[in-house]
């Protein structure tokens, strides 16, 4: 069975707002905002530049991400996913995969980013090993 | 100036969900969700038992907090805020303080936690030290 069940993936593919969890240096947390798709069974995330979040995943490649879900639990709970998992950076694609994840979180089809020649970037690409939460992902 | 300024205050005092963010023995991140306030400056949550969140705590104080917003920025990206602070436990008045979170998260004043004689519990108190994320909060 795989870690992500449909109820995981639909999340991830709405335009819910993605947190990622990398590790500092000094071993303390750090959380920025991503979009995020799977593609391939791993969740992908773009970055024109080589952020913090990058150079964290390429010093500790332990990851959490975490989603907000609109919906709640029978109890009334608010729902929300967290997916562990472990990272890496692969070079180029990231305009591209950009552009892809603009289409789901933006609703006026415009250009992201919208420059005529973007840098390649870099693509955290995480693999999922273990799901958390309160949602029917955990069932 | 307070590092959680009236902006950060109102979105922590919406029934938004947190996702805590605390280190693991073995140094990877854990991420659940919480109920929060803010009580004499410092963020507070409330556990009726010593869950691993609270262990990482008393293991590393670092710890960070997230919030989705409702809104977004004027780019039209999605608003979040993250505070980094220090957090301690002190022992007993978790009843109490999920009784009062409950009047937000829950819209049918029901009693939280719905038992006679609840463990006394522990509360996580975060002092903020930074804020990230998108929107007001920032500025």
């Amino acid at each position: 069975m795989p870690v992500l069940n449909d109820h995981a993936l639909a999340l991830i593919a709405s335009p819910a707002l993605a947190h990622l969890v990398t590790i500092n240096p000094d071993g303390s947390p750090q959380v920025t905002g991503v979009w995020t798709a799977v593609e391939d069974g791993e969740i992908v995330i773009g970055h024109l530049t080589r952020h913090r979040k990058v150079r964290n995943v390429e010093g500790d490649p332990r990851v959490a991400v975490s989603w907000q879900a609109p919906g709640r639990n029978a109890y009334g709970l608010d729902e929300y996913l967290v997916v562990y998992g472990t990272a890496r950076i692969t070079e180029g694609g990231a305009p591209e995969l950009l552009q892809r994840l603009a289409a789901k979180y933006f609703d006026d089809g415009r250009r992201f980013p919208d420059m005529d020649d973007p840098p390649s970037g870099v693509i955290t690409r995480i693999r999922p090993e273990r799901v958390a939460g309160v949602g029917p992902w955990t069932a």
